[in-house]
C-alpha cells in the first residue's frame, strides 16, 4: 500500500432533518479512497466550518493519512488553546475520516480494527416525551411495541408540567422553566409509569443540567425508588463536585457528559467513580481517537459508555458510535433518535436498529457515505435556538 | 527428632464427587511420616500439577521439613513472578502438607500448634438453591431440619429467575445471565423467606461478582431490610474500590475474597474496613502459612474469617479450615458443602458436622489422609466448565 | 475476507540464547494465515505450556479469529481465578498471535492498526554492568560508542560490590545479597559515572525490589543528585504503598511494574501518580489488548510506558513492544537487550536497532516469524535459577 | 497426651543483676511438665505479683493448658479494664509459660511451632555509652572487637553532654536533663563516630521519648546524614501523630514501641507506615500470643521487629524473643544486653551470642528454666528509680 497523503478536506453542511450537521470528507492522493467524519456542532456550525477550512485543512494537506495519532496530537495543540468546542469538533471530523480511510485500506469494518466484536448489536434507548403522564405512557408503550427495552421518559421535553409561577414586572419574553414544577411533575411521572408499565422495562431520565445543585441531589434521591436505568446530566459542567453529594444520598445510576470538551471535566468524575456512564458527544471531545482512550480509562474504573446520540449527531457520528459500541467490553447503552428518510438518502449506509439493537455496517471503514449533491439540497439554517436561553420564573437566565 | 528431609512430593488428582481435586503428598526421609495438602484449582488442575511436579518438587527435594516459613518464602519468589493462581495453589499443597507433618512430629492436632481451641466446633453455613422461591424455601427448611442455622440462599444458582430477554441476531450460544432479572427475583426471594421462615435463621447470599458496580451498590441497599448474615462477593477483584460506595449506602455485612490471590486485593479492603468477612480460598493464597498471617491482620481490623469451602476444596483443605476455625478468635463462619460417601472413602478422616457445627479431628496434624489407590479410581475430567463463560443478554462476556 | 477460525494453537519452546522462551502459534482455517505471540515466563515455561495446551487451546479452537476482544475477556475468566502469572502468559501468547493475524488480514503492520506512528523509531536503553566502577564506566562508554544514549548501570548485577558480611553458623549455601554494601557501592558508582562521563548521557538504575521499604526511600533520596532518567523497581509488589514515601523525599523519576500481573498492583500507583513509567512485562499482564488499555490509562495520568524488555521476552514480544512504542503518544523508553545470531535465525524479522533507536517492521502484523524446525534445535533447560532465591547476610530469604 | 490442667501458678521475684525481674511458673497436673514466662515490670514488680497471685491465678487454675488462645482472651477481658501495664505483664507471664509447656508437650523448640526457622541466628545490637565522644568511640570499638556489627551509641546515657543551664530559684533537687545540650552533643557524637569508625558499622541511637515533638522532628533531620540503622523512641506515646512530621522531613529509619501497652498505640504507626521497626516490650503487650499477631500485622505493612531487650527483660523473655526472631520473616534486629554469671546460673539455658548473632535453644519449649532456690538468693529491691523522674532545666518534670 503506497503512503497516501491528505489531498483535500471538505466541510459538508446539511440539515436533512432540519438539524444543522457538519460532516468532513478527507480526500487522499488515491482518488477512490476517502473518509468521512462527524464534526457537528449544530449551534455553531459555521464556526466549525471556519475552523476546518481556515486552520485544520491547511495544517493537514499533504500529511500521511496513516498517522492518525500524530495528526490528532498535532492538531490539538496547533492553536495552543485547546480542549474546547468548535476546535474539537473540527478535529473530530478529520479523525473519524482518517479512521474511515484506515478501515478501507485494511478492507475491514472499523470494529475489527478496534479488536473485534464482543457483541453483535448494541442495545439502544429511545426518547419518549409527552405533555401529560398519560401521553408519556402511551409513547412509552409505543416504543415497547417497536421492540425498545430502554426508554428515556421526559415530560414537557426538559421542563416537566404544572408550571404556574409569578414573574417580576418587566421580565423578558421567552422560554421559561420552573424547577419546582419540573421536579414534582417528573417524580409523579415515574410513580405513574412504574405503576402502569411495571418493572420489566428500563426507564431513563434526563435533567439536562438545569437544576441547582442541591435540587439535583434531592431529585436524585426522590427518583431512587423508581429504579431508573440511569439519570442523565444531573449537574452542569461548572458544578461537578456536587456529584459527590448525589452519590452520598442516592444509588441511582448516573450518566454524564454530553457537554464535556475537556479532560478536566471527565477525569474527576470517572476516577472518583462519581458516575456510571460516560455520555460524551464524541465530536465534542475530538473524535474516535480520544473516545477509545476514554473508553479504556472508564473500563479501569467500572464506568460504562453511553455516547451522546440525538439528532445533532450526524449519521456518520452514529456509525462511529456503533463500531465503538460493539467492540468495547464496557459499553453500556446507546442513545438512539432514529433517522427520517431524507437523512438516510443523504447518508447511504446508516446503521439500522432491529428489535432494540443497533447493528454496525460490515463494510470497510465506518461503512457510511455522504451524497454531497443530495446533502446540498438540505441547506442549514442559522436561526438561533431558543431552548438554550430558558429563564427561571423570576426571569434569570438558567445557568450554572 | 532427627532433621527429616523432603524425600518426594506427589501430586494426586482425583474427582470422587465429579469435581477435580489436586492433593499434594509430601514424603519424608522417615518413611512413615508424610503430610497431605490441598492444591486444588479445579479449572486448571493439570497446570497446577505441572507447577508442582516440574518446579516446586525439584526446588524442595532435600529441604528440611521443619522450616515451613523458609520453604514458603523461598517458593513464593522462586519463579520471580508470584501472587497468582496455579503457583499459589502449588505452594499451598506443600505448605499444608508440611504443617500436617509438623503436627504429626509434635503428635498434636494442628489447632494445638496454632495455640489451641477457642471453640469446640465451628458454625457452618449450607447452600440452599431452587428454581422458585417455594423450592428455595423447602430446601432452607430441609437444612434447618438437619440442624443448620446459617443458610446461603440462591435461586437459579447464581442467576435468579424470570429471565426473558432478547439477544441481538447472531449472539453466540452458551450460558446467559440477566442481571436485572437476577436482582429483582432475589429481592423477592428474601422478602418471601423472611415472611415464611422468620427471623430465627441466618440467611446469606452470594452475588458471585457478576453485577456492574452501581447495580451491586443498589442491590446491597435493597437487601438491607432482610437482615442477611452477609452478602458474598459483591464485586469482581478488578473493581474493589466500589466497596466504599456499598458501605455508604448499606450496612449489610459484606464477605469477599474467594477470587483473591494477591495481597493487593485484600489489603485495601481489610485496612479500610470495607468488608466484614474475608473469604479467600486458602489454596489460592498459598496455604496455611499466609492464611494465619491474614487472620492476624483481619483481627487487628475487626474483620472475621469465612474461608471459601465449596466442593472445589478437597477434604484436606476443609480439614485445614477447621483447624484454623477453632483456633482463631476472629473466626466468623465456615462455608460447608458436605461430602458424599466416595470422597469420604478416598479421604479417611473427613471433618464431621453435627448439629450445624463442624469439628476438627483430634488426630495429629490435619488428621486426614488420602487413599491413593482409591483416589485413582476417580479420575479427573478435563472438560471445560461453561459457567465461567456466561454472557449478558446482549451476548457480552460477563467480565469485570 | 471469510470468517477465519482458530484451527490450531501450538506452543513452541526454544532457548537460542540459553533463556527459555515460550512462543504461541495460532493457525487458522486459512492455511497460509497464522500468527505468533509471546507467552514467555522463563522460570515456569512448562507450566505455561500446560495452560495453553490443556486449557486455552481447547477453549479457543473454532473461535472466530477476528474477535480478539471477546476471546481475551472469555479467556481471562474461563478459569475463574485470574490476573496471575502462568495464566496471563498463556492468554498473552494467543492475544499477540491474534493481533498478528489481524494485521496480516489487514495487510498492515500492527502500528497502523493502533492508529499509526507518532515517531519513526523508539529510543532504547541498554544495560551496562561490571565488577567495579571502572568496568561499568568502560561498558557505559562502549554502549555510547554504539550510539546508545540511555544506559542502565548496575554493578555486580543487582548486588553492588564490597560485600564482606558475617552469617550465622549453619546458614545455608546459595546466593547472598548485602543491602548495605549494595546501596553504598551504587551511590559511589553514580558519583563516579557523573564525574567521568558527564551529563550528556541518560543513566538509569534498577533496584530489583530487594531493599526494605525505608532503605528504598533513603536510597532514592541519595541518588537524586545524579539526575537519573529513572530508578527501576524500587519496591516489591507487596509494599507498593511505600512509593508515597519515596515521592515525599525524592524527585527521582520512578519506573515500576515488571512483576505486575494484577490491576490492583498498577492501579493505585498510576492513579495516585506515584510512578512515572509503567514497566510491565506484557506477557505477564495478558498481551497487547490489556497493554493498550493500560497505555491509555497511563496517558490520562501523565505516566509513560517502558515495557519490560530483557532476554526473557521473546523477539515476538519485542516486536510487539516496538509496534506499541511507535504508536503511543506517551511512550517513554524501551528496554533493549539485543539478539544473538541464533535467535535472529530462529525468529526471522527481529526488530533492529540503529543509533539508539529500535524500528518496527513494516511487514503486515507483528512482522516477525518463528522457524519451528530451527527453534527445536535450541531446547529449553528446566534447571531452576538461583538468583530468585538470594538470601540476606543472616541467611533470610530475600522476600518482601 | 492427656488433657493437662493448670495446677498452680507461681510468681518468682529475683534480681541477679540488680534489676527486679518477675517470672511466672505454670505447673500442670503432670508434675514434670511446667512452663516459665516473663512478667517483668521492674518499677512495679510487686503490683504485677499481686495481679498474678490475686487475680490471674484463681482465674486459671484448672484450665486446660492446651487452650492458650482461649486463656489469653479470657484473661485480657476478665478485669474489664485492659490493655495496660501490670495486667498485661501478668498475662504475659502465663502466656509464655503456656507456650513453653506446649513446646515441651510437642517435644519441639518453640520456633518449630512457629513454622520453623528462616535464619539460624538473630543479629543483635549492643549498647555503647560514654561521657565523651572519645569514650563512646572506645566502647564502640570494643563492641566491634567482640563481633557486634550493630551498636547503639548514647552519651551520658540518655542525656548527652555539655549541660550548663540555669534553673529558677527553688528548683527541686534530682536528675536534670537539658534537651538542647543533648541534641547538640549527640549530633556531634555521630559526626565524630562516622569520621572515626567509618561506614562499615551500623549505628543506632535512642532518644528515649524526652524531646518536645518539634525538637524530635528537627533532631531526626539533623541525624539523617549519619545513616543510622534506626532512631529509637523519638516521641512519647502521647504524641505519636508527630511521627508524620518526622517522616516528612527525614528518611532516617524509625523504631518505636517499648512503652506501648495498647493496640491504639501501635496500630496508627504501623498501618500508616510511620515507623520501620516495632520495638515493643513483649511482656508489656501480653506475651507471645499478641506478639505473633503483631509480627504478622507488621509484615503486611513492611515493618520489621526489634523486640525491646534490655536488662529489665528476664532471660525467659529473651529466650522468647529469640524463638520469634529466628522464625519471623520480618525480623529486623534484636536488642541485646548480655547476662552476668549470676543470672545465667539462676536461669539455666540462657540464649547465647556468638559473633553478633544470638542463637535459640534447641531444647523443647523456650529451652530455659529458672532455679527457684537460687533465684531467692537475689531478692528484689523496691527502691524507686530516679531516672524516671528527670526534670528540664527550669525544674519541670520531663513529661509528654
Amino acid at each position: 500500500m503506497p503512503n497516501l497523503k491528505i489531498r483535500n478536506i471538505k466541510t459538508i453542511l446539511t440539515a436533512p432533518e432540519g438539524i444543522n450537521l457538519v460532516v468532513v470528507k478527507v480526500e487522499t492522493t488515491e482518488p477512490e479512497i476517502y473518509g468521512v467524519g462527524c464534526a457537528t456542532f449544530t449551534q455553531r456550525y459555521l464556526t466549525v466550518q471556519s475552523a476546518i477550512e481556515q486552520y485544520i485543512k491547511p495544517l493537514l494537506i499533504g500529511k500521511d493519512v496513516n498517522n492518525i495519532n500524530d495528526i490528532w496530537h498535532s492538531s490539538i495543540v496547533s492553536g495552543y488553546w485547546r480542549n474546547g468546542p468548535v476546535l474539537n469538533n473540527a478535529i473530530s471530523g478529520v479523525d473519524m475520516a482518517l479512521w474511515d480511510i484506515k478501515g478501507k485500506m485494511a478492507n475491514m469494518p472499523l470494529y475489527e480494527l478496534f479488536g473485534g466484536k464482543v457483541r453483535e448489536g448494541a442495545a439502544v434507548y429511545r426518547h419518549a416525551d409527552g405533555r401529560s403522564v398519560r401521553e408519556v405512557e402511551e409513547n412509552v408503550r409505543a416504543c415497547m411495541n417497536e421492540g425498545y427495552r430502554y426508554i428515556r421518559c421526559q415530560m414537557g421535553t426538559y421542563g416537566g408540567t404544572g408550571q404556574s409561577f409569578v414573574s417580576p414586572e418587566g421580565a423578558p419574553a421567552g422560554a421559561y422553566y420552573d424547577p419546582k414544577a419540573y421536579m414534582k411533575s417528573i417524580v409523579g411521572l415515574f410513580e405513574h409509569l412504574r405503576a402502569q408499565v411495571g418493572e420489566d422495562i428500563e426507564l431513563l431520565h434526563d435533567i439536562h443540567e438545569r437544576l441547582t445543585p442541591i435540587d439535583a441531589v434531592n431529585f436524585a434521591k426522590q427518583l431512587e425508588p423508581y429504579r431508573l436505568f440511569f439519570l442523565e446530566d444531573a449537574l452542569p459542567p461548572e458544578q461537578l463536585e456536587w456529584f459527590r453529594m448525589i452519590r452520598q444520598h442516592s444509588t441511582i445510576p448516573l450518566a454524564m457528559g454530553e457537554l464535556f470538551n475537556n479532560p478536566n471535566e471527565w477525569m474527576p468524575l470517572i476516577t472518583n467513580r462519581l458516575i456510571d456512564y460516560i455520555r460524551v458527544h464524541i465530536s465534542q471531545i475530538g473524535g474516535i481517537t480520544p473516545a477509545r482512550k476514554l473508553t479504556a480509562l472508564c473500563e479501569a474504573f467500572g464506568v460504562r459508555t453511553a455516547w451522546h446520540g440525538p439528532g445533532d449527531t450526524s449519521p456518520v457520528g452514529h456509525a462511529a458510535h456503533v463500531h465503538l459500541d460493539v467492540s468495547s467490553i464496557n459499553f453500556g447503552i446507546q442513545e438512539w433518535s432514529g433517522f427520517n428518510s431524507a437523512i438516510q438518502e443523504v447518508f447511504p449506509g446508516c446503521p439500522e436498529v432491529r428489535n432494540g439493537y443497533v447493528y454496525p455496517s460490515n463494510k470497510p471503514g465506518l461503512g457510511i457515505d455522504v451524497d454531497e449533491q443530495l446533502a446540498a439540497k438540505f441547506p442549514c439554517d442559522n436561526a438561533l435556538p431558543t431552548w438554550t436561553n430558558a429563564r427561571l420564573p423570576d426571569g434569570t437566565p438558567v445557568t450554572p
